[in-house]
């Protein structure tokens, strides 16, 4: 049976929203005057055979040249959802609003919520029934002041139900999560085949960088393919035990990228939702024990020891209750960790590492083993305290870049590897002293400026870390970069700031917690 | 002195996305490369002088149809806004995010702000600066489990006080305000004449339906012009002591309808929301002394008596500290007032009511004289309870009339009014009884679908109200509607629910306080 109504011819427009579906109509479409549209109204699509819907969010064209009085348009990831094709006849009703929202609304007024409440509501945001605003709405009541710790493991759980859960198949799967927020520091591209050389599962899928120079997916990327479907990752785990791949692909809890859609441009970072984004991402993708990384530090996301502290203990409530064998590591995030920032300069850092290079830095071969340890650890054969040893010994004795190279042969060699930028600035010291202060902030900002992630070779390379003594002029860092535009901001913006603090004095040395 | 960077040629883009600004990029503009930008990213477009500003979303466009990749879109209210001409030189960047969301921050964490944090706030969303989202969130954290209501005078005097203000150069400016929900219930159009008449000051500015079948400037509308400049209202308030306008197009608490593009589709109306809408505009509107319509009902928009007191003591707290004469006064909002819902139907019972025809519905006209005595009780030399009397008598007398005429003349006499929609459907009793509810929300939905506001001459005539006996096949109402298709609709929702019950026994009449 036919829907009634009007029905308008179908049109891709190619105009790409993101994660917002948004349809277009003709201002003179006879179907304003039935349905009373106004722009920004919330719409759902339907196929005339009412077998495929999409929602969007209606803006209105005065323009000819961009469609017709008969079409509906629709921007092209909504287009793409609907699933049917330019020309096929399709009707536009008002979008019920998602049932879900009353939920929304109870926790607003401040109401606890149950598990089925956050089941739906998850539900309807993977189902894209909800707006930004609406989604927006549920965000900042569930924030820090609004939600018991309990609801944040409802939440979570049902980020990882509203998705595909991969299963390996054994008893204990590793993994690694830093939180981010430290230019440099690509343990996790040491850790895996470290652990995986041991015979330890450790599947690592990562992201891109969002707001980064680079993510451990885009440094990979410099040495090898990682965009890889699930059945080759199987195939590449089952032989290697580990794999370092771009988690893009998989459905694993994908509320989490919806939430994440909004939570960054609205500078939402509250540890709930930390926790909920990291974890559900994690169970999803069949971890079964987990080793979290916090680093702390001015300039890195978390300031101050007491919040890390009870940042763990919220990953560990939630792990524990989803069955997670957990561990959080506190760690120095004062500077960056490793010389190079931006792709192909921390991919040379980590084959310095795994080449025992004297050269390679010592912040992330030492960080890197200590990490690696924790995990040998969760092997119940491992004695307590003798992780780290055996990492050491996997690395020195070229396990570690064997496991490496064999995984990059797996998942299929870069054959194009990426050269450094050519264009190059060398900042220097403009006085004599002790390095007391790196800006993880600013020197992410500049080699973003450089061109990284987008130019593979762009980026900054520090050659003085903290507490190391420089003379007037003596080189602090390189920029690289691959165009002139991107250098000449690049070079701009360290002229304002260069990232570096010089002082008389070397810094005080600061007690973390030994790993 | 020229701004630095890729400088774009303007191009106003033919589509309407309301009150939010979108910018369009080629997906193939040089700009990418230096800035990053990803579809949604909050944008600045500046003009090469860096004199204009405006703010957007970026939409990504792969269709050279639409814009080519020299070119930097505007959306239609973004060009405008701008103020520059197609083809000028713009440059692009990554939006600042608004200074004040620190203050929005701090709300979502639980604090108090302050009265400059309103203020930085308000300000931020009046010049467009927050996205839809942000609003979003600005409005959850102040909902009523969030916000003081000291908080809520700060925020209604930040509303004030970032958008004109209106002075009529008298000490007595009265006005009245409906919280609406309830068909019908055309008493503006009734009290402004009468209190014009006595000569009080009454320059009465109303809104267009936005959710309802009609607002008092569409029923206005029927009858006479409504979209008046600012300096011919001023000359017809002199001449007439009261007008009958659309608030529209002057710039009054600009936040307020900003904000109400978000809380609409968001359904956030918490009491606290309507206190700051209403008072800020009428403040903004230049009265000083205010009577506030709470009708109550179980289709209005407030449920329970006691959820209408404690709404009147928000109003009067809000309302004194702003320096407002205010009153409220809780009514019966049971059912629809008049018969008549939709433009052309209520300026016919307006008419009758002015006319003293004795089928002029009884229920309007008494209201309206007791929300007329309330204002004329405003005046000093009127005595407490003498003010009804005084309305009647100026209805009675016709002088109510003349002045209706009288306005209708200087505002300019429509010179087309409305006919009423010539589809006709008569709704009849399911069976024989007393009528015992009406309800308001259905027969809003009915009158909307038969095409009001915009069909002016469609809508739902009431024959039958509540505690009426009538026997199986008594019409209820008659469905009004212009074009064929909306007829389908509406007689299809009245098929599924005609919003009236019938009972065997009369309903039991309820107790209101008296005006």
């Amino acid at each position: 049976m036919n829907r009634p109504g009007i029905h308008l011819k179908l049109r891709r427009i190619g105009i790409d929203t993101y994660k917002e579906n948004v349809a277009y109509l003709h201002r003179d479409c006879p179907v304003y005057r039935t349905e009373g549209f106004q722009a920004l109204a919330k719409v759902e699509i339907n196929s005339v055979d009412d077998h495929q819907q999409v929602l969007a969010v209606l803006n209105v064209v005065n323009d000819g040249q961009i469609m017709a009085v008969d079409e509906l348009g629709l921007s092209e990831q909504a287009f793409d959802q609907l699933g049917l094709d330019d020309g096929d006849m399709v009707c536009i009703a008002h979008a019920v609003p998602p049932e879900s929202l009353d939920a929304v609304h109870r926790k607003i007024a401040g109401e606890r919520l149950q598990s089925e409440d956050f089941l739906s509501i998850i539900r309807d945001v993977v189902d894209h029934r909800y707006s930004r605003m609406e989604m927006s709405a549920f965000l900042v009541a569930c924030s820090e002041s609004g939600m018991e710790r309990e609801e944040l493991l409802y939440l979570t759980e049902a980020m990882v139900n509203t998705g595909e859960k991969l299963d390996w198949g054994e008893g204990l799967v590793a993994d690694k999560h830093c939180i981010g927020g430290i230019p440099g520091n690509r343990t996790t591209m040491l850790v895996v085949p470290i652990v995986a050389a041991h015979g330890m599962l450790i599947p690592k899928t990562s992201s891109r960088a969002i707001t980064s120079p680079s993510g451990t997916a885009d440094t990979m990327e410099a040495l090898a393919s990682v965009a890889l479907g699930l059945d080759e990752l199987r195939e590449i785990v089952r032989h290697e035990r580990g794999c370092l791949a771009w988690g893009g692909t998989a459905r694993l809890a994908p509320a989490d990228d919806i939430l994440i859609s909004v939570e960054r441009p609205l500078s939402l970072d509250s540890p709930g939702q930390m926790v909920s984004s990291i974890l559900s991402k994690k169970v999803a993708a069949g971890a079964t024990h987990l080793l979290i990384d916090i680093p702390v530090g001015p300039t890195a996301k978390v300031h101050r020891m007491n919040d890390a502290l009870r940042l763990r203990k919220l990953f560990e409530y939630v792990g524990d209750r989803l069955g997670l064998h957990l561990e959080v590591v506190i760690t120095n995030g004062e500077q960056p960790i490793g010389r190079g920032i931006g792709p192909a300069l921390e991919a040379r850092d980590v084959i310095k590492v795994l080449e025992n290079d004297p050269e390679a830095p010592h912040d992330l071969r030492e960080k890197s083993l200590r990490l690696a340890g924790r995990i040998l650890e969760f092997d119940p054969d491992v004695r307590g305290g003798e992780g780290y040893a055996i990492a050491r010994d996997i690395l020195e004795t070229g396990r570690a870049m064997a496991r490496m190279q064999s995984i990059i042969a797996s998942q299929g060699v870069n054959e194009k590897p990426p050269v450094l930028g050519e264009l190059i600035m060398e900042v220097a010291a403009p006085e004599a002293g002790f390095v007391t202060e790196i800006d993880n902030l600013q020197m992410a900002r500049i080699a973003r400026m450089a061109g990284a992630p987008m130019d593979k070779g762009s980026g900054v390379d520090l050659l003085k870390k903290m507490g190391d003594k420089v003379e007037a002029g003596e080189i602090l860092y390189r920029i690289h970069a691959e165009f002139p535009a991107d250098f000449d901001f690049a070079v701009e913006l360290s002229k304002k700031d260069i990232g570096f603090s010089i002082d008389d004095k070397p810094p005080a040395p600061r007690n973390f917690p030994p790993l």
